[in-house]
Order: structure tokens, then sequence, then C-alpha cells
């Protein structure tokens, strides 16, 4: 039940041979979502060995192409590849009808059900929920409407103490349930044993947070505080913190101090301009706010674990 | 003023690590057209390290995602690399649409004119046509409306004899047009010298004609006949003759046989089908009937010659 996340891409706007434009894998407790998918993000998804087939819920930032562009043709794949399972398509109002439009002219029929959920609200809300892992929107302020998505781990069940356990022959298998969802248990005797006796603190839920484009948005802070892992955008260096609000973009200074006051446990940057070619500059000016910063790797899949 | 093919991708369907989707690029006479455009297309051009910028006319020849996936991103990068030159797009009806839904829900605004030429007619046309070169659409039978292109070189001007030219001082400068038109010149003493022996003759124009996905298709010939270069589709074996018709895809003996019978120069196979690992059972097969056959080689830039 772990948490690995994959960045297939982190380039701003232009592709090249190197460098792909955004997009991210992300499997939490055996689902397997898409983060944005810029064009060749399908290929991409091939080279990380991704289980490409398991995708079923596809969230997009923003519809600029860098972070969309990649969709028809995975979708055309899919159902080359004999898909059947529904796919649901997460982004802003609109989306639907590009894709629509392409899929009716291009005469691209599916063989499965592509269920859109478009998105026009300013404020955080739950988008996704199963028994294990909720998914909420972190509105963004680029230029085009935009957000940024938080991906959490419900909180896990607790683990039998079987040593304990073992001293009480009262207690069947069929009880154990009831004590992983941390309930005590009454003797015959009516003698309470309390859950934390019988049971272990359950491992840690993760959370990651993706921030897409965006400038400078301190109203991210409480959605995101305390997440694990959080990606955020940093196009620019802060020299040019006047380029990047003009264009919607985040400077890597800024990025940082998101990524403090959020408290949040790492922080990886990305979506950086073609303009820097060596980017430990953008760790360098990162790390003196917020120390706990990396670079992405692009097609490595890292594991999201709890922070300290 | 050669003419050079480079392959940028011919793989069906599925975008794979290795193979790209259907595109080509072809410099004629200094003209830079490019030939389809499936997914990734943009970073094909500059692994051939293609001169990207100089590209002002694009020929679609149909929508399905291998061949035109790429269109929406390659613009949108023209667009930021501040492109300013009109480009024109060919291609089946519906392009426009398609594209220009596209760009008003990504609010991917060019600051370049594109201008579409769409295509619904069922005989050939010239569709372009400047003083050096003309294409020509080649109708084809797919699943959906398709058309081939013919690139023809228009005829050469004549070279200067500069060796018979010096045995006649009253020959100037300001006369050596009308010698490269083919004109004769007339002595002043009435004397009409013949235009072939002042002049030799001009190198060969070449041709180049592209044959995207379509079944078996003899009215293809006539339009075809003689060009030096022939890519035709060759998506199965003849084994497979029955798939081939049904998916509307050529067998590469079916492709040798329209080579043979349009009495090409040269026969370019592609857009083969995933299932085959080792390609050469398509020019095993295809020479069998056509000799002169080969495969391509993605990312090399060969030079279109004149057949003998």
């Amino acid at each position: 039940m772990s948490t690995y996340l994959t960045i297939l891409g982190f380039n701003s706007a232009i592709p090249t041979i190197n460098s792909a434009p955004t997009a991210q894998f992300l499997e939490m407790d055996e689902r397997h979502f898409l983060i944005d998918c810029g064009e060749g993000t399908q290929v991409q998804l091939r080279k990380a060995k991704a289980k490409f087939s398991r995708i079923n819920h596809i969230f997009i930032s923003h519809l600029h192409g860098d972070h969309c562009f990649g969709l028809p043709g995975l979708i055309a794949s899919f159902r080359l590849l004999g898909r059947e399972t529904p796919l649901h398509i997460y982004g802003p109002k609109g989306i639907k009808e590009i894709l629509e439009t392409i899929f009716r002219i291009t005469e691209t029929y599916q063989g499965f059900e592509v269920i859109y959920h478009e998105l026009d609200k300013n404020y955080s809300e739950k988008i996704y929920e199963d028994n294990r892992v909720e998914v909420f929107t972190i509105p963004l302020n680029h230029r085009i409407y935009c957000n940024g998505y938080l991906f959490r781990e419900k909180p896990k069940e607790r683990h039998l103490n079987m040593e304990e356990i073992a001293k009480y022959p009262e207690i069947e298998t069929c009880d154990y349930r009831n004590l992983n969802l941390g309930k005590d248990f009454v003797l015959s005797d009516g003698y309470v044993l309390k859950n934390e006796i019988l049971t272990k603190a359950p491992s840690p839920s993760v959370s990651y947070a993706f921030c897409s484009d965006t400038r400078y948005l301190e109203s991210v802070v409480p959605i995101i505080e305390n997440v694990d892992v959080l990606y955020h955008e940093a196009t620019f260096l802060h020299d040019l913190k006047e380029m990047a609000d003009y264009t919607g973009h985040t400077t890597a200074l800024e990025a940082a101090q998101i990524a403090q006051k959020a408290k949040v446990g790492k922080l990886i940057l990305g979506h950086f301009s073609n303009r820097y070619s060596d980017l430990s500059v953008f760790t360098d000016e990162a790390r003196a706010v917020f120390p706990n910063t990396f670079l992405p790797k692009q097609l490595e899949a890292i594991e999201i674990v709890a922070k300290d």
C-alpha cells in the first residue's frame, strides 16, 4: 500500500529532445492516477514502464497545450489496446468540448466510456473519493483557469497486536475487524480492553500536492498544509519575478516560501523555463528558504513517505 | 536545388519508445514541407535538426490521430518561438474545426495567420504551386477521407554552354535569361543560333509521392506514374490481405504492384503494424514484384534523385 510518484515530464511550454512537458503518474494505494498529459505522455508512460492500462482517473490542471495535448493520443491508444474500463477525466470546463470535437471529426470511437468531470469553482473541493484515497482541487492563479490537485490517503486501519490478543482467548478471528477499526473489546465479565492495548498505531497516511502553473499564491497554504511531498512549479528565478507575474508563474524562492509556510515534508520544483540550462540554480535559490528542496528526476519512481 | 526527404516517423497507430507515428519533412528546391504530423512530430523535427521554423506548408493526409495529433503542439510551439509567417495547412474538411476549437478553448492565440485549405474532392487536384514546385492530391481509399500528396518540381531552366556562347561576342549577359528559358538567338545577320547549341539540358526535375493509409487502389497509378520516389503504406503482409482490406490498408505485395504499374524509381514502405518486429519481411515480400524497394530509416535525410 505504498505511494509512488513518477514524474514523466517537467518541461515548460516547448517539448525538447530530452525533456517532456508536464505529466506525472501517481500510484497511491493501488490506484493509478495520471496528472496532466502534455504531448508525448503516452510514450513517457511506456518508458517509465508504468501500468498504463490501469489509469482510470486523469487530472488535468489547465488547458494549455503543454499540460493536455497528449490526451487525444493517449485515449486513442487506449481504444486501440481494447480498453473497456470507463475513464474519468477531471479538468477545466471546455475539456469535454475539445476532446469530443476531436473524437467526432477523427472518427475515434472509444469502446469505453469517458466520464468528464468539468471544473469551474474557485474554491477547493473534493472531486474524488474511495475507501482509501481522496482528491481535492487546489485553485491556482495562472493566465487561464487552473487547479492543482491534492491526493491524500485516508487514515489507515490499526495493526493487530497479536502478542496481546493471544492473552485473551475470548477474542476470536471475527473480532479482528472491529479491532482494526479502533474499537475496544468488552470481555464477558464486563471488563473493557482498550483498543490501544490490542492494536498498534496504523501506518501513516501520506499526501501529495501538485501545484501546476500559478503565480505566487498564499491561499494554497491552508489547503496543502503538512503534505508530505509538494510539487510546485518554479518557472523562473526570483530576479525574473516580474516576468513570472506577467506570465502567471512562480519563482523558485516563492515556491520555497509556500513550502515553508505550509510546513510540507519535501518540495520538488519543476516547469523550468527553457532559458536555464543548469537547473541547480533553482535548488540553490529555494534551499535558502526551504532546505528540503529537490529537482525532479524524469521517469524515476520515488516513494512518497510520511514527513517526520 | 536538391530535394531531401526525412522520414520522421513511420509507425502505425500506437506510438512506441523507438518509433514515432507518421510524419515526413520534405525539402524541395528550398521549400520546406511537412507531410502528416503524428503526436511528437515537433520533437522528431528537432532530432532531425530540420529547419523547423521554415515550414510554411503542412499537408495532412487524414484525420486519424497517428497522422495529425502532433499539429496543435507544433503550432503552439511556433507561436512560443515568435513565428510571424503565415502557415498553410492542407487537409480534410474538419481540420479547421478541430484546430480552432482547441485554440479557442486553450487560449492559444497565434501571432501568425493559419490559412486552412480544406479538401473534400475525390479527384486529384493541384493544391499548391509556385515558380518551381507543384503539389497535387492523390485521393486514397481508407476508412476515413484520405489523400496522398504528389510533390513535383517544374521543368528547370537550361544551363548555359559558356564554351559555345564565347564564340559569339554578340551574345551579351542580358541575353542569358532568354537562353536559360530555351529561346534561340538571332545574330545581327539574321542567322538563327539554335538554343540547344548554346545551352545544355537542364537538371532533371524530381518528384515524390506520399501514399498514406489506403486500401490497394489502382486509380493512384496514373497520378503517380514515373515518380522518382514513392512512399506507400504497407501495414500488413499479404497473408493478412483480409485484415488489410477490413482496416483500410495495403499489403507489402500490393504496394509493390502499385510501384511496378506506376513505373516509379524507388519504393519506400512504411506504416507497419506493430505485430511485426522484423521489418525485413516487408521488403522480402515486395522485392519479388518490385526489386527497388526499401525500408524507411527514421530521421535520416535521403536525397531524391531522378530515376534512370
